[in-house]
């Protein structure tokens, strides 16, 4: 039986060097498809990714020319936008590595909803900055208008910040386990998903403006689907500790406990490292293996040969 | 054993006068949710939709707000992005017409490819206009940087038109079909689908700047997947010919052969019910049941007392 495997791809994955048109995005993709497609003989697999850039630009367009004709679409809307978007190229770069090596396999994006709770006290502090810079009257306008939080970003001019809550459920988790099950390559949860709370008395799923880490909620996935392996494909083979002084260090393995030491003793940076760790380590602690490394060593990561791999 | 329905939204069916904030579309798509979830202790269901207005809106933000750190996304990713947006509507709404009804029935959108010939003549005469209109320089201008082509519409300005190919083929029909065996009501094919040639030496899929009609889309939809009917879901109960004249009379019954009758004699609008009457006469051919009808007569029409219904 093939192991299950959950591949959550850095939201920068797509985007080299700022390049961040359709066909620049789609190249990358190419690399990124068939990367994927080396793997499939010996994994069940799901792929989810980030959106940071790709929805960035998205509510730049959305917002800079909105009209009451075409008004602006909300936040919870353009991260399903992103997910159709990133979802089309990845499955269209998957499909044809596919096609390169002459087999037939299928892949599939599902629009994902991720259930996020209403109590989360990320709602109470919103601190994930989104969308374009304006200056300190434009955004003070903004925020009035709209309902939006805006912060001072480090210098570089006024940004609106949303919450960034934590994943509990994914709404079309049985969708994606039957698809995979059938030998489907699915892409899902894409962008940390759209960001979902249940209404309090009757249940029912309403979108909110917020913004899920991808990796938490690829993690997430990870554990619904009963993933043998979670990895975090980001831009660097290992995690290093010290990074950039001479006492720098790549981990290769690592116990959850040893992660968590580390982790308290601050090794790991918060808008960097800390949530790839965190998810790595979380999903170890639940039984798995939790690996973070770069596409070029993935294939070697998941037979233990490179990466860094995290384990209970 | 259920019968296997595919239902074909009208592009405007979100949008009731015009309303076009996310806010508004999805109090529209309440109501939509509710007549489906309505239908699935009889049926197997799958969804999809027209994108018009939407995808009109998605370019015209990211046409008019494009820069080069942030620039516009081509019409095909844009129908991948009104897929992500409209199937999240559908999909949330459609869950929570069970969750009212204290069921725990799945829906998923599945992100779509539809496959187009390149040897298609609607390539050769570009017909279908998108998106905002310019002035006649200004138009000349996009129609010579973007490699467009433009036309004049009717007194109302210059706008983009694109070539409407015939769809031949879904890549994603597998999933699709996996899916609905398993119980889940589907959406895909949004917008017609995102349309894609196969190329010639290579056969790797490649998108491409068109729009498929989702009527058409649907109806080869529902062929691939072997639906036993076909809806197409409008803004009025039947089809009727002679309409707004004192001849006016509403279409209940018809057989393939009488529906070509009518089309020979010009009795359908290309603009409106022509696509509808001829994917629904081309199902009735493949041996299916075709019928067009409004969402109120939905239920009805299933049970063949309401709508146009087109059989072989």
């Amino acid at each position: 039986m093939k192991q299950r495997i959950v591949l959550a791809l850095g939201g920068n994955a797509l985007q080299k060097n700022g390049e961040a048109t359709a066909e620049a995005q789609k190249k990358v993709a190419v690399e990124v498809g068939e990367a994927i497609a080396e793997l499939a003989d010996k994994y069940e697999i799901i792929v989810a990714h980030g959106n940071g850039p790709q929805v960035g630009n998205i509510l730049i367009h959305e917002e800079s020319a909105s009209t009451e004709k075409a008004p602006a679409m909300p936040l919870e809307t353009a991260v399903a936008m992103s997910q159709g978007q990133i979802g089309y190229w990845l499955t269209q770069a998957i499909n044809n590595a596919f096609v390169k090596k002459g087999k037939n396999k299928k892949v599939a994006t599902v629009v994902s909803q991720v259930v996020v709770s209403r109590d989360d006290p990320a709602f109470k502090n919103p601190s994930k900055p989104i969308g374009q810079f304006y200056d300190a009257k434009t955004a003070k306008t903004l925020a009035k208008q709209n309902g939006w939080t805006v912060k001072e970003d480090a210098g570089r001019g006024w940004r609106r910040v949303v919450p960034s809550p934590k994943p509990i459920d994914i709404v079309e988790k049985k969708s994606i386990i039957e698809l995979v099950k059938e030998g489907v390559i699915v892409i899902a949860a894409g962008g940390g998903g759209i960001p979902v709370v249940r209404t309090k008395v009757l249940k029912r799923l309403k979108g909110i403006d917020a913004v899920i880490d991808k990796d938490y909620a690829a993690e997430k996935l990870a554990e619904l689907v009963k993933a043998d392996i979670f990895v975090s494909v980001t831009a660097v083979p290992n995690v290093y500790i010290n990074f950039g002084t001479p006492e720098q260090k790549a981990l290769d393995q690592l116990t959850a406990k040893e992660a968590n030491h580390l982790k308290k003793y601050g090794y790991f940076k918060a808008g960097s490292m800390l949530p790839k760790v965190e998810a790595a380590t979380k999903f170890a602690e639940a039984g798995g293996t939790g690996i973070i490394t770069d596409i070029d060593h993935l294939k070697d990561a998941l037979k233990g040969k490179a990466g860094t791999i995290v384990t209970r």
